[in-house]
């Protein structure tokens, strides 16, 4: 039987501002990439998001990004090597000791934002982050991209790596995403995105926005929660994929 | 044979800036009250100081403050219990991946400034602090001030209360310190201040600022590290302590 | 013809978060209390909604608070009175440079969440609030409560007092707002609501907690906007005072 | 007779952290290019500096920088224009207000570190960061590098712009400041540097680090007050400068 995850970021709020509704993907996922504080995410947020995740089987990520909050880590920052590792371990230690208390341990790690755009290339932040992981616990699988700089840092360091397809996303011939500059990078019907994903999952392969054919490795599927049209399409993810015999469980 | 403790905070810069010396402080203490990154502390150079304490076989104990960098952690916030547990448990579990990557570990803990002050007497803060160590690891033993709300929390709960006394502050006949905005809080003089410790360590007793004679429970002696004289007085108080038999090691 | 004004909270979200619904308020108030960076509101965002103010011609208020992202300013901070006036003089005029590139300008100052609070009877921060208005223009009315001791100090100081009464909060017998602590504190019936405010400002009277009629001094209505029941109930309480009469505009 | 402005870095630090001797600075430049909290500076610090600087009868410049406190403005960011342009002006008011109520007022604008160099050649940046100094007081002048893409889009906007040089840096052929990351990037030599400012003052060409002479534009020098042998430098500077017969004064 064919089985897949799914996963997306929750936690995303900051205090008295809240971003998405962590409750129904709770519902819907079963990996949580989790924020850790520095992009977004204050304590009292992530113990109450890492609790429910806990009651409900959720499995926990590190989504570790940029220190930025005003930009909620989705700005490039030229970071040195140095500064992003012990950023990195930082926040999967606070992580990991909020989601103990939570009953529940971080699983994974998952870079956020322009950090995980970064390291898709970028050899020095890529190195850091695999390093930080390993550091902490060489036992810790990563989810990202196939093909990416992180990637290949991180299998020379021996970790897991997960590749993740994301549901909504148009893919180039080369198998990287396009960039959300450009029109038609994001996909917007939900018929589109249930059958598309679907086919990932079970073919191993997906339509690029050329419209040739390219092999694409998925362990795990990322969906949004961050508008209501959001939380349906990544119900009707998971419908279709449980309706067409998939099993929709955890990589981990 | 007589055995004491000494404690100070180290690691209380922030990015460029640096606050105290801690590596003349290392040479000197037995116990390293780091901080976490709320009050003080980036992550790359809690690192740096890690590493050092580690090297040097000095313990580690997370130093858990406010959420105030430009206070430094000096300023009563009325944070709720739940937010304040949460903040807690965050900053313990970033020093522990940074202490575990520098080859060591978190071995105690102590609360920072304004907090410390608190929880003295603020009985629903001196809870969720003392809830947040036992959640995280009740095996963690807390240092603070005898008599102290915070104490009898961290009883309550099963932690192993580590009662310190300062260097150089004077005493009011009830066993507390006389606060910064009195004449004669803090003494100055090297000669006054090492045999005072010798006293307290040895026979149990200090002299109140009223000139009574009071018992004091000492299993650490806190001493400070932010000016040269102060790293002076510090390095008097070991030797002096070494040189009249007592033995100077860490408490765990 | 009675006339009163019409004031809420506006511009508090921070970099990708938001909070309440800015449009549909400045549609309503004639008066935005716009966040100033401390307690929230980034810089581009503080912006938006002051340009958005300029068009619909609402006057600007600087509404300034403790630097507390995390806790949204609505934690006592016992900040030093010079720390405190240099803060709020730093908020202030940071928004007086968004304003003007708005092509408005700052026209009062009110301050925001704990630290209205405690000014009402913190003496030391009373008085910072008021002198840092004071040295940056003491042209500036303040918003506030009346009988405030934040309201003494500016009187002191010949600023322009400008008492506001809250549509849907309990009042105590002594004029002063019962606490969001007891039950009944926060008014919840759009039709009470209302006819209260309206009773209050054509009257200058309100009924108290306990039942007896009080005086109040009413030349600002503060409303709320933080969801879409109180936005329609801010509409209510302006078509009612509109439909009675009362001339709803700004007051300076 | 020649005339030259000496400027330097000034009100650097963050709440309990200090940086640089200000004190001493004060007494050598005729501008201070004070920093507006976002890479450091706390406002009762920022008030501190500038009574200081009214005082002394220092020029007062706003110190712009990328928000990032961590990494002291020190670190590309890849900001939005819309949002730099909004940060600027921010924190430009904010320093107008304090530099107000010090006695004196902002008179130019010097952007800082990472930001300071990015515009040299970053047109996006550079942009918003000139139509931000346009929008707040387009009679400000901005101080900068000759021929950086900052000086193009300062002028184009009817900007006074004010090139420096900098006393203690290696200059490539083209003009452009070597890179610190090449060695000889610094010059340490107090009778090298101090002579070779004369000369670039006097006689508006410099060595380059390829031994030949280039052209250069000096309207201010930019000296440094980060250490004990950086201040000694910077008076060493101003002496010979003035026993040569160079009147040292603000250029505005």
């Amino acid at each position: 039987m064919v089985a897949v995850d799914l996963n997306a970021d929750l936690g995303e709020g900051f205090g008295v501002w809240r971003l998405g509704d962590d409750d129904a993907m709770l519902g819907i996922v079963t990996s949580a990439n989790i924020a850790c504080g520095f992009h977004a995410g204050d304590p009292a947020g992530l113990l109450r998001v890492c609790r429910a995740a806990a009651e409900r089987g959720v499995r926990i990520g590190a989504q570790v990004g940029y220190r930025d909050l005003a930009g909620f880590g989705r700005r490039f920052i030229d970071v040195s090597a140095d500064d992003l590792l012990a950023d990195v371990v930082y926040q999967i230690g606070a992580l990991q000791a909020i989601a103990q208390v939570a009953g529940s341990a971080v699983r994974y790690v998952k870079p956020h934002g322009a950090l995980y755009n970064t390291i898709v290339t970028h050899r020095d932040q890529a190195a850091a982050v695999a390093e930080a992981v390993r550091v902490v616990d060489a036992g810790l699988p990563v989810l990202g991209l196939a093909g990416s700089a992180f990637f290949d840092e991180a299998q020379a360091r021996g970790l897991r790596t997960v590749p993740e397809a994301f549901a909504d996303r148009a893919y180039r011939p080369d198998g990287q995403l396009v960039s959300r500059r450009h029109p038609g990078a994001v996909l917007h019907d939900p018929a589109a995105i249930t059958e598309r994903v679907l086919s990932m999952v079970t073919s191993g392969r997906v339509t690029a926005v050329d419209g040739s054919t390219i092999p694409i490795s998925v362990e795990s599927v990322c969906v949004h929660g961050d508008s209501p049209g959001a939380v349906q399409i990544a119900s009707a993810v998971r419908d279709n994929l449980k309706a067409s015999g998939v099993d929709v469980k955890a990589f981990c």
